[in-house]
């Protein structure tokens, strides 16, 4: 028994060219058919995705993939509950996460669901910890980076979804952290809930110059530098790197609003990788897809132990996801940002 | 019987702000006593190495080591004879490669020095192919570019030293080679002798973006990007990577006169490890010493049969040794350059 329900979506009609905004985008309504092919199902969704990845989607050279195309329901991860399946292993009712993008419904194939469960722990987490943003924190660390007991470890956007969880992992393997954020609220957190040894509010220094003299008078130096930033943090880290120091490259979230198409210059580094034989490694989250269970082995029971805070700033509003994306630019708030659509 | 031999020396004198010349040297001359301790030798200096890397050591910046200290012997390899011999292991008339400085004679002890086989190979591959150079350009391309054949290798300073035979090791290892040089003579002799498959004088660019779009209207991109020189050259390399590509920072050539210490800018580039997952990795010939074997079982076999170029720049003169020096970053020759002092 099919109807047709209204199905309100956000389709990404213009690419920015600094900050994101409403204007780049409309709202459509579109006429959903609930008819289900063979092991199909529908999906409510109540909890959208937005992530900084997003914005470098919209900048016009090609990245991991080709940009994100226009008139087209901004992609994004999503979870939402079945409300009708013509599958045998997904039932009404069932919490799942999905990649269906910023709409309110969504008719999918069985394959392209995980089911999650809503007992062992709160269904947003598959968009933060046990999801895209835990998977890159994890592996990025851990594989990339090759943490021993001891080292130093910079983490910047220390206080994001990512970042977050970095610092606490590093922690785990008995390194020192010395977080970068965008706030001194962001820095007393990182230290009074995340334990990070040392936070610096970057804002406080108006140029590299000046934070990497703030480095060197307090002889910090680091093992591994996990980016999630770029710009300024990374000018001043390296020229403070340890012998063999690993630098992976998760992000360069300050240079998304317009300077991957319109690239800026920053100070010549590469002579750093020489002196200390350094590497860099830019990694994806989606490379480590296939090794999930390799972290949710380690990492779930931290969780239901309540020795990792997972801190989901969950906002409200399917009419403001446009905003929210911009947000993340300039947010107060700390953790995993979640949309609440419903 | 020892006597008092008269042995001229070249004194590092003044730390240069750009370009390296005489004024940052004096000659002098020492009084040599030739007595010898338990397993010294005195050397009788053939051959003395001018290398880029003597440029980073007279940078302000520390980099894998302390700056060269002023007025004391300009460090370099060397090539000499044996004159006494106070070892059992080391006879009169031996040749061997040390590392004994711009001067005409030294006393060294035993294990300080290589023993050279003169009937094998030149005495000077001890400062090019079978060396430092050699090593550089072995360890660098086979352990952190890891080549496959079909792999494409981008290679800045392509007619140096090192560069002559990472294109030539490339190409023994089934790899496209794209050879980067300063004049049509030297791409004419990349193609030609070295058999590279494209060579680029990049001076005919007038800066990055032009050499960028050549990259990108030719569809070049690299697996490997073993780096001597830095600057236009990485600018326009870093957005024509392929997927995990390897880069190797071996030198940054053209930063030494002066940009070590007042850094210059260039384009951001991180953006692009994350895209393709790349990696770059610094290296140092002194991290492979230990590994010389692995290299020789190779090579020399190779050099034996003819089947690599190793094309030493002879020049003469003790008195002209800051003007060879300073002539690496402006010669018209290819290879690695020796000069020899008697």
């Amino acid at each position: 028994m099919s109807e047709i329900i209204k199905n309100q979506q956000w389709i990404y009609t213009k690419r920015p060219t600094a900050e994101v905004s409403n204007e780049h985008y409309k709202c459509a309504t579109q006429n959903l058919s609930t008819e289900l092919a063979h092991n199909e199902v529908l999906l409510e969704i109540h909890y959208v995705s937005v992530d900084p990845y997003m914005r470098i989607q919209q900048a016009q050279q090609q990245s991991w993939e080709a940009p994100h195309p226009l008139n087209s329901v901004q992609q994004a991860g999503t979870v939402g509950k079945v409300i009708k399946s013509n599958s045998d292993d997904i039932s009404v009712g069932d919490w799942v996460s999905a990649y269906t993008g910023w709409q309110q419904y969504a008719v999918v194939h069985h394959s392209e669901i995980n089911k999650l469960d809503a007992q062992q722990a709160d269904v947003t987490s598959a968009l933060g910890i046990l999801g895209m943003p835990g998977r890159t924190a994890w592996f990025g660390l851990m594989d990339a980076g090759k943490p021993k007991p001891g080292d130093t470890v910079f983490v910047s956007g220390a206080s994001g979804a990512v970042g977050s969880l970095v610092v606490q992992f590093a922690k785990k393997a008995g390194c020192k952290v010395v977080a970068f954020a965008s706030s001194d609220e962001k820095c007393q957190w990182l230290i009074n809930a995340l334990k990070a040894d040392v936070a610096i509010n970057y804002r406080d220094f108006s140029d590299y110059q000046s934070l990497n003299r703030y480095l060197q008078k307090q002889n910090v130096k680091a093992d591994i530098y996990f980016d999630n930033v770029g710009g300024l943090i990374t000018d001043a880290t390296m020229p403070n790197l340890n012998l063999r120091a690993r630098i992976i490259i998760c992000g360069q979230m300050s240079q998304y609003n317009g300077q991957l198409d319109e690239v800026s210059q920053g100070p010549r580094f590469l002579q750093h990788m020489l002196y200390q034989r350094a590497t860099i490694q830019g990694i994806l989250a989606r490379d480590y897809t296939h090794r999930m269970d390799e972290m949710i082995t380690v990492v779930a029971p931290w969780l239901q132990a309540g020795e990792i805070i997972y801190d989901h700033s969950i906002v409200e509003g399917f009419d403001l996801l446009p905003e929210h994306l911009a947000s993340l630019f300039t947010r107060k708030s700390h953790g995993k940002l979640v949309v609440k659509i419903r």
